[in-house]
């Protein structure tokens, strides 16, 4: 990890590309090495060259596994035995489930009890136990710290923790792996952002390969935190916490780790709307043949809407999940 | 090619597995080099090692663009030149169409009226004229041939030409190179079969690299041809060329080409009905997070059923396509 960064009052540690080195490492054979794609439709359509690095193929249908198993692997062993806690709305939760399983530990995730029928789901298929609260009237941190009190589980933040970044960044490592053996530069990224975990570990592994790519965030319109917070230079918090169906990208407010790196690293913050995000779900489903859910395809829309002007440049776009719910997925195809 | 196999009574030409090595060649840089994926809870379930090759992520939606694109970079100049006419009930047509395109020639195909919608645009989109008929009473044949006397174009076969057979072979070749650089060998390879261009290819491939590997078609019931003309060693018939909801496999008979190699080197045939693939479209689209059509989700079916026993094994399935309309797709989600 880096020296600590002066941007808050209380210094933190924050990763850097080592780490994320370091995590590729850990998750190596455990989490699906996924492929770059590339689509004629969407590069005539934007005029540009675009590469999708699709995280609904990982294991558990999103990015999430990759910061969940290198946290939990980077455990000593009498820590990781006490078993782990998450709060989630089910992509984070899947990931940590799936990882404590293949660590053979006990997982508690707590969930917000509106949370898509797929998460809850697939949490509770892989071995979790799940504690449902109310995402309108009650505080998760709040309930997560009971539970680590009450079981001595320890908490697996899902964006706020520098190995869990550095897990994520390893999604963008790839990427830049297979970008360069392709003999080109990356010169756009678009990432898709709830905490800023994801977005902050891929823009350590882009900003150390390519340091002039420009990074964008890209968030639920209502919920463009990240967008607010880069533009003030401060934590800008979400008027709420529900009420977009990009479930997956619904946090509060930026975490302070994620944002020392972006802060520094990003270019700015775009924002796409529900139906926005729909259409993409959509459009993926019949041209790229892939499932992704609303908030795992905000950064394809921006492509779509014409919001990320890449004309002519070389971009990469994280599909950051798939676990959709049936009935939203029908939803996103009858809409267009 | 190899020398004429005095199966049938005209000898006819049939590839060998350098001419999947020259396909592989002349496609680079122009088709999707597919990843293998592998996914926990389907290893799980089958109690085997499996491999899947998601050729829905292939360019123009299935494995098609591959034989397409071949034999029509394999066509001297001067032939290439007058254009190409193909029938398909619209994989082959938009790989055919894909392929003329890049190569700046006209394309014609004859396409059943009933074909899917996303296919019947999708072929219309890539620039190709479009001849429907009505696949009850006509014969798509002769209405190619037709075209082919008024514009002079060459055909393109689905699956009775080599250069189509050696084509699809890449995707078989691809997959054993990947499975041969992970330290394995394939013990049971599954691919979807309508008129076995694809199987074909795919079983040189496989069998050059792993001779004991146990192959098997995968057909829709009522539509299992290729399974009943490997147990009497000639072409058997379909009693009837439509009635499935895996309209890409639905051809009238096995092709001689591609079956003077599959008698050969297959181990038989299974078959799946139209429930069987829905369910494995919705598991796909839970599971794997990727869209298939029906007709390239037989070969998951025939795993998920159980219908192939794979038990301790190193499988391989091809997923062919997944050019499947909003509304099949649905009916599938809302099935189980």
């Amino acid at each position: 990890m880096s020296d600590p960064i002066p941007l808050f009052d209380n210094p933190i540690s924050v990763p850097v590309i080592a780490d994320v080195r370091a995590a590729a490492a850990r998750i190596a054979g455990q989490a699906v090495r996924t492929p770059l794609i590339e689509n004629a439709a969407l590069n005539e359509l934007t005029g540009a060259r675009v590469f999708l690095k699709p995280e609904n193929l990982q294991r558990t249908g999103s990015f999430k596994f990759r910061g969940a198993f290198n946290a939990i692997s980077a455990m000593p062993d009498n820590v990781r035995s006490r078993g782990v806690v998450a709060c989630s709305s089910g992509n984070h939760a899947q990931g940590v489930a799936a990882a404590a399983r293949l660590h053979e530990i006990a997982a508690t995730i707590v969930m917000p009890a509106d949370a898509p029928k797929a998460k809850i789901e697939g949490t509770r298929a892989l071995g979790a136990t799940i504690v449902p609260y109310d995402r309108a009237s009650e505080d998760r941190d709040r309930i997560t710290r009971e539970v680590q009190e009450r079981t001595g589980a320890v908490v697996v933040h899902p964006f706020n923790d520098p190995f869990v970044i550095a897990g994520q960044g390893t999604a963008g490592l790839e990427a830049v792996e297979d970008i360069t053996e392709a003999g080109l530069e990356c010169d756009d990224v678009l990432v898709c952002t709830g905490g800023g975990g994801l977005t902050a570990g891929v823009a350590l592994a882009v900003n150390d390969a390519f340091p002039d790519a420009r990074i964008y965030s890209v968030e639920p319109e209502g919920f463009d935190d990240m967008a607010r917070s880069l533009k003030a230079g401060t934590l800008q918090a979400n008027a709420q916490t529900s009420g977009s169906v990009c479930d997956a990208l619904l946090t509060p407010s930026p975490g302070e780790t994620g944002f020392a790196i972006n802060w520094r690293l990003l270019a700015g913050g775009l924002s796409v709307s529900d139906a926005e995000a729909l259409s993409a779900v959509a459009w993926a489903f019949r041209n790229l043949k892939l499932v992704l859910e609303p908030g795992g395809a905000v950064a394809l829309a921006a492509l779509l809407t014409g919001k990320a002007d890449v004309r002519g440049r070389t971009v990469l776009a994280i599909l950051s999940g798939g676990n959709v719910d049936a009935d939203v997925f029908v939803r996103a195809l009858q809409q267009t």
